[in-house]
């Protein structure tokens, strides 16, 4: 007697013998092999498509003849005929195994399939979204043995999909039984399974099979921006990218501000609860129209955000968190209904997931971060710097990982600057002083040439030349160090010191004169000596709280760097290096991450395990708090100064490549919305 | 070495032996005595109060010396001088263990205690709420290790209650931090603990020792009248009970009528819906200020009610409930926040629970009826009828429970009565028709004299003579009948067939007449035939029912009888049998429940573990539907007839004592708000 076929499945290896006549789709179930399949083995949902393969496969030892399977049915040439099947493919849930046979799992027919993220490192994301689509049929009500519609549906999930528990919420029986009778018993539910309890709670229902889809919103909630990425749940596609301000800025520019405010006006926090939240509601509205979704069809959001734009989010006044010992009302990652966020542009039965906040300085976008370039995984040390208006730092390898936050203020973002803006089109982004003419030429957001270069001016006619925004404004200080026109104290010199007219007096000190239209009405640009002030309290800060975890670890330099946040995909490490902002690496160890904490919310987003892995990581990560290390604040008078007085990397002069980055829309700290559409050029 | 000293613990009888200096509440919680406490042992709360006994017991084999415990304490003191403690009575947490002693635990300081219904059965409730006080004292936070201070609540509760696990809503984070800074860390905390899942829920927080207790409503949601019962969750006790009417009323008198009107119009559920939440919040509200209680501190709320009136009350359409084959949307407990039934003006995370549902036709109302009498714990064979405008029939005892519910429609409450009215002052209750003279004397609700008696027009003067309740016109198909009046099949005979002036022409037919005050501008009330055609619709219906319960059972008696409902608190029993409602058994073997359901969902509010019982009970109970079984109809066309034409119980007729009912207010089935505050009284 022969045996039953052998069935073989790539490209995970798994093998085994099925009895003729079994379908693929049982045999790569029953062997695990991770084949997806939404309709449960009815051939309408089209997830279980697979390529056999013929003829003969000495690797894994076995010839597959030309009926291998069973012959093209009626349900596969109804699909074909309808929605069309690539060459070669098959319904795994129709074809049955007929002799020995090597199957193909193609990339999109895998339940983790994974999302190649455009990021530096290439790292992948597994999709394995918490909530997911399930076809059932529901045996339809019999008076002689009365049960529940929803006792029977899920019966049904158990039958057919081994769910143990459901859980439903009054909205959603209050259209269970039109939807159930709608589909003739035959309806699409989604399901959300949390990590941290075994109950499925049904988030919708639809009659038959739910073909538009499941999408769940990232959003980046920053002081000064809040970023969404609408993602297909799916395929952990980004449909659509969109970014507001924060109308928080109103009641305050930075956080401390709001905390003052909530401090000063009784019910302050709430206002500024309800704005954010509003906000949060129009932007969810918006990038749904603009991807031509259906708002009702977004089921998750996952929020990172600062400690005190988490309490706002929350509806908790920030006020503890304006004062030692910096008290958070919760550190854990938060799982709730959306609905008690007010998000009421989303589907009624969304579930919303917040990150964990490290401290009471360092929130959900640190940990974001951290989940995004898993400092603890790397084998050389690694710092991580978010660099927004409080700094974000993490340093580590796979033996500890620590964590501060160190208060940069809004100086990296162009904000208390005298020529100051917002990354925007006009803006001076980048500029080099020349160190014999001590002459600037530079670019502005919005055109690819430098200003000496030809067609410059009529290029930048429309937006004119606003401002000097964050990546300008340390490029600018660094540039004066370089070409000798300001000290190691960052004093800038007099016309008669430097030889240059461009050395202009302002009050009783000198500023540097880029860029002057005045004759036309247009702006003055300098960099002042309060600029460079506000630039040096920044980096002495961000540096300071470098140094204070390199001493807790008890290193004195790093192996590499990591520049993260929307902004941190704009500064030049050279400049930043030159001002002291980082610790001293070679040039080629300092990569961008982009808007690390929005990847960090799109994977928590796409992969429910990494919201426990990052809970595990947090809570293991060593908290360091500089609000009340003396030693912080020696570090941050040391650093004061400007060490470098020539370019130390020369040889890298011409062109600086910057890493491709695979978020680099909005998100907090300096960007922008503007921020995820320009691309940073060097020198030409 | 002499041995450590031994403690007895009564009633439980526990022992053991335990050092010198051991309090006694740990001692208890060591021996696992049911002994309270909120505050931990504290000496703050006063729950662990203990009663030592001196002397010799040779039951216990143990001799107390006078310094068996160590002696009275500051603490208790401060205690006794603050709020006085019982003579002989000392605070568990306080009084040490210092050599044997017998201690007794008094009712009031089990945290189990039991509370006595005042039912015939005088059954116990045994006190285990879902929802307990716990008082803790948290870690302040401490920046140098960073933790929330919902995570630091829950490291107190778990040190200090062995909670496992806690969650909070955000509207309870947003309380949080300041609470713990007003109580200096030290605060009590409400926490729900389901029957279903691990999860302890934090539902309130105060700070300090939260001295104003913890209350539940249990809520008889029924077609005519909604009844609510405010419960103290800590001692059992109902301090206040308080109906309404049901607003759905203006959209349909009966439950068809109801499913009718929202086939008919769209989005005439929702009306429904809105209109008997609303009732409910004003119910709350009321009951709160009479029992003069802060409404937040509601934190649980318990429903029963009938499919109908459950699927209204979730929001659900009832459609499905109007035709075969009667699917419920879902027939399992129901546990969600009460804020989702829009329940606001009770504590804003207050959690509610509904019953299951037996069938389609038979609701969580007859659930709790289960739950209450218990049938399924009867050694005889018990029929427990709850009359309403539809009867839920229970037949059962410990070998098997059968459940149907059956369409007596409204007459049984006196309406489609002709001078039919619900129970309220005026209404005749009671009535007597002389067998020689066919004179009727009767009886008026407010008014404790019959008809005949002296002063009973004095006494009638204030409410008049206005109608005939439920109770009354049973009797008066009753009384036509044993007076000769009517036959078998229920015609009423003419005056000169019966002999009597009050046999009046009526249409085509006659009517008795009872009272006539047409005279003096007042009612003309009389039995019409009309009348008496509903009440043996609805008698036979309630016949059909329970037999059809017999057939399943294969029985053709039953030895007891339990009418349940405020309106089955009000029949009378012999009445009941000579009009073939129900099956005829010894007249000392039919006992009222009062409003049995009423008390079903008080069990279930006081004790959590009863919620898994019903749910355990509905499962097994076997359905039957009466709609489309061809025996019901069979049933109910020989039940038409009305059989005895004397009195079978002769011996009885001069009084006939209802036994004591303890929920007797409200409720559905005809009583109305004043049901409760009547007592009936049988011929003096």
């Amino acid at each position: 007697m022969s045996q039953d076929p052998l069935v073989v499945f790539t490209p995970s290896g798994k093998r085994g013998r099925f009895a003729k006549g079994t379908p693929v789709l049982t045999a790569a179930r029953q062997l695990g092999v991770d084949l997806d399949s939404v309709c449960g083995g009815r051939g309408i949902c089209s997830k279980c498509q697979i390529t056999p393969s013929y003829g003969e496969f000495s690797k894994h030892g076995v010839t597959v003849a030309d009926d291998a399977l069973s012959e093209w049915n009626a349900v596969e040439q109804r699909y074909d005929d309808k929605r069309g099947l690539k060459p070669g493919r098959r319904l795994g849930c129709q074809a049955q195994v007929m002799g020995d046979v090597v199957i193909d799992v193609p990339p999109e027919s895998q339940v983790h399939r994974q999302v190649v993220r455009k990021a530096a490192s290439a790292r992948v994301i597994d999709m394995d979204p918490a909530t997911r689509l399930y076809f059932v049929e529901v045996e339809e009500p019999d008076m002689h043995e009365p049960t529940g519609d929803l006792e029977r549906l899920e019966r049904a999930l158990k039958r057919e999909w081994d769910i143990p528990e459901i859980r439903a919420e009054s909205s959603l029986l209050s259209k269970l039984q039109p939807t159930l009778r709608k589909g003739k018993f035959q309806v699409t539910v989604a399901l959300h399974k949390s990590h941290t309890d075994d109950v499925a709670r049904v988030i919708d229902i639809w009659p038959g099979l739910h073909e538009a889809g499941l999408y769940g919103l990232a959003i980046d909630l920053g002081s000064t921006t809040v970023a969404a990425h609408l993602t297909d749940l799916d395929t952990g596609e980004v449909k659509a990218s969109s970014g507001i301000m924060n109308p928080q800025i109103r009641f305050g520019e930075d956080l401390m501000s709001r905390v003052s405010y909530s401090m000063m006006n009784p019910g302050g926090d709430q206002e500024m609860t309800c704005a954010v939240r509003d906000a949060i509601n129009t932007l969810a509205e918006e990038i749904a129209k603009e991807a031509g979704i259906e708002p009702h069809l977004i089921v998750e959001t996952v929020f990172v955000c600062n400690p005190v734009m988490h309490h706002l989010l929350l509806g908790i006044d920030p006020v503890e968190l304006g004062q030692a010992p910096f008290a958070l009302a919760t550190s854990d990652s938060v799982a709730m209904p959306a609905r008690e966020l007010d998000l009421h542009a989303i589907n009624p039965r969304a579930r919303t997931y917040i990150l964990p906040c490290i401290a009471g300085h360092v929130g959900a976008d640190a940990a974001a971060v951290a989940l995004s370039e898993e400092p603890g995984k790397s084998e050389d040390l690694v710092l991580v710097v978010d660099v927004g208006t409080n700094a974000e730092i993490l340093l580590g390898d796979t033996s500890r990982v620590l964590a501060c936050s160190s208060p940069t203020g809004p100086a990296f973002e162009g904000a208390q600057i005298s020529s100051g803006q917002r990354a925007a089109p006009g803006a001076i982004e980048a500029i080099q002083i020349d160190p014999d003419s001590k002459e600037p030429r530079f670019r502005v957001i919005g055109c690819e040439k430098w200003s000496d270069e030809e067609g410059f001016d009529e290029e930048t006619a429309a937006t004119g030349i606003t401002g000097i925004c964050g990546s300008g404004i340390i490029e600018a200080v660094a540039e004066l160090r370089m070409a000798g026109l300001m000290d190691e104290s960052g004093l800038i010199g007099s016309a008669e010191a430097t030889g240059t007219a461009r050395s202009v007096p302002e009050v009783r000190t000198h500023a540097y004169l880029i860029h002057d239209a005045t004759a036309d009405g247009g702006p003055r640009i300098t960099v002042t000596q309060g600029d460079i002030r506000a630039i040096q309290l920044a980096k002495s800060a961000l540096y300071a709280g470098a140094r204070l975890l390199m001493d807790e670890r008890g290193v004195d330099k790093v192996d590499r760097v990591v520049l993260a946040g929307a902004f941190g995909a704009h500064i030049s490490p050279k400049h930043a290096m030159v001002l002291g902002m980082i610790p001293d690496v070679p040039l080629e160890k300092v990569t961008s991450a982009g808007n690390a904490a929005g990847t960090g919310a799109r994977i928590a987003l796409c992969n429910v395990a990494a919201r426990q892995e990052i809970e595990r990581v947090v809570r293991e990560i060593t908290k360091v708090e500089t609000a009340i290390e003396p030693k912080f604040q020696d570090h941050f008078v040391a650093a004061n100064a400007i060490p470098h007085k020539t370019d130390p990397f020369p040889e890298l002069s011409k062109i600086v490549p910057l890493p491709n980055v695979s978020f680099n829309t909005g998100g907090d700290g300096g960007g922008g919305e503007d921020g995820g559409r320009r691309r940073r050029r060097r020198r030409a």
